[in-house]
């Protein structure tokens, strides 16, 4: 049915409808505001805004794995204070040319994914809008002490989880419209570009155990995030260029030795921690048992060195900043 | 500073360094998530979307202005529950021709509300984007049972704050430019619609006196706010067209018999509850403690009889519904 015949509050209902019902929701959808359940003494709340043309295009995106996204990045930063997901609000603005049938492909992306984190939707807004534009807001409970930017000393290691740059690696091959890639490896970039894993149980362990001294998820790419922990924590990092984890489809795609994606490239939502060096053993073990590689890629220096990049001989590699918000990075050897 | 030379990053240390420091917010803008304290055992969440060209139009709305009523409508949605508002969230979509001052004014006028309201801004996204959109969260606590829309019952009278119609009317003379309208009449108009009144505390002290059996605030017009209260409780509802509340400058634009902006037209923020008969004293009384007048303007009646309007002489006016979404009705006499 054409949303201009459902109508916002038909369209409101058949949301509610879709909504897996949760008890610690007292009020969800449908009234002034929620009302829900606190469950530690203090909460965690985060913000996401996805604008089409500039976050996503829907020429490649599926509605499903947009709203699938749209949870999966407000996750990735509760994971990245150790916290745990709860309540997502989601506001849209939406052309009234599409259908309700659209609309439900991004809802049932939210909820396959809202199920498996154990979060409930309980509410929004809706408009027209000239072009999508999606603003979620996901709230967590804080059953630890939640790990900020702002710990990193001198002399912690930096940590990743997962691989790095898989995501920017798939943006450009949809762009650039790439048909070579195997189809197989092109399947797995493009599930880590629209389907991004939060770390979350990760996230909370490393809270639980106060493993982590400061966390970022990346999200705007390696080295522009840990220049958020270097500033924040007042220090310098090193990474050593050969220590960044890369999957095997992204080396099949780039060939050996070409970290540009990895160390610039957004969206990777793996997170990016430090920790002190007599902890090495315990992180170790905390990987194997949630399932997660977590690889150490560098070291805090002092806060004048800033972040840089290392090649196997100790020798920086020159990195130019493009751009100024989203520092656009080149690698030159 | 043109924003695109100030960058996302520079306008966020900006708006962190404005924000006044709350020791309820344990971290606050400038992490992956903000962190807060829960202060009672549940919480409120709302969220509201404004967008340039469907909700605002910046040809007369200052950015000041704007701000203000971004928090107010906010506000609103807490105080129609019974609330007490704590926290918020703003995401912004903004053209990158604005400049930085612009930007100051708008966070200006939330911070002049936040301020007067005991609230404190504690994160949000922001981007580029074509035109301006507004995306806010509102978190509250609880420390009465909430009043939802779906208590009232066959019986109950049907009560309003404040005065209805002011803002549709001002919205009115703006597009139409009318230039004969007293200025201090249009003065007070304008003011109604640029910057709402919350009714905070007539809210909260229905909910601690459990006087309100149901209620709402009036954003999309009386007759389709109390439809949704209608809805949910299942009962239906007469309004008595000559005990509307309506301003001075009201009846001095439109003269003294025509109800149509307090019947249909939006953005009033007023309360709109449903209260027992017996509590007439009681709610006579509150309204003389805040300040706030409190008009009983009908009573509720069984679902089959739908929301009507009554004249002097009980006469049932005939109301057209027009359009599907907000209810656009006439009234024919």
């Amino acid at each position: 049915m054409k949303l201009s015949r459902l109508g916002e509050f038909g369209l409101i209902e058949r949301i509610r409808r879709s909504v897996r019902k949760d008890p610690a929701v007292l009020l969800g959808i449908g009234d002034d505001a929620a009302w829900v359940l606190n469950k530690t003494r203090s909460c965690l709340i985060t913000s996401d805004v996805l604008i089409e043309g500039v976050h996503f295009n829907l020429k490649w995106t599926s509605l499903f794995d947009l709203g699938y996204k749209t949870l999966a990045v407000n996750l990735s930063d509760i994971a990245a204070m150790g916290g745990v997901p709860a309540y997502l609000i989601v506001s849209l603005g939406i052309s009234p040319k599409f259908d309700s049938s659209d609309i439900d492909q991004f809802y049932a992306g939210i909820g396959s994914l809202a199920t498996k984190s154990g979060v409930a939707l309980i509410g929004g807004d809706m408009s027209v809008a000239p072009r999508w534009f999606i603003s979620a807001c996901l709230i967590g409970h804080a059953p630890f002490r939640p790990i900020s930017r702002g710990g990193a000393r001198q002399g912690d290691d930096i940590y990743v989880t997962g691989t790095l740059g898989d995501s920017a690696l798939a943006l450009n091959l949809l762009r650039k419209k790439v048909k070579q890639t195997p189809p197989d490896v092109l399947r797995y970039l493009l599930s880590r570009h629209h389907r991004p894993t939060a770390r979350l149980t990760t996230g909370a362990l490393l809270a639980r155990e106060k493993l982590a001294t400061a966390m970022i998820d990346v999200s705007d790419g390696l080295l522009q995030d840990l220049g958020h922990i270097c500033k924040q924590s007042r220090i310098g990092a090193v990474i050593r260029k050969n220590d960044l984890p890369l999957s095997a489809a992204y080396r099949a795609v780039t060939g050996l030795n070409n970290p540009i994606h990895a160390l610039t490239g957004g969206e990777d939502y793996e997170l990016l921690f430090c920790a002190r060096p007599r902890n090495r053993v315990r992180i170790e073990k905390l990987s194997k048992e949630v399932g997660v590689s977590i690889t150490r890629i560098g070291t805090c220096v002092p806060q004048r060195r800033k972040v840089m990049v290392v090649d196997g001989f100790g020798k920086r590699l020159e990195i130019r900043s493009q751009g100024h918000d989203h520092f656009k990075k080149t690698i030159r050897r």
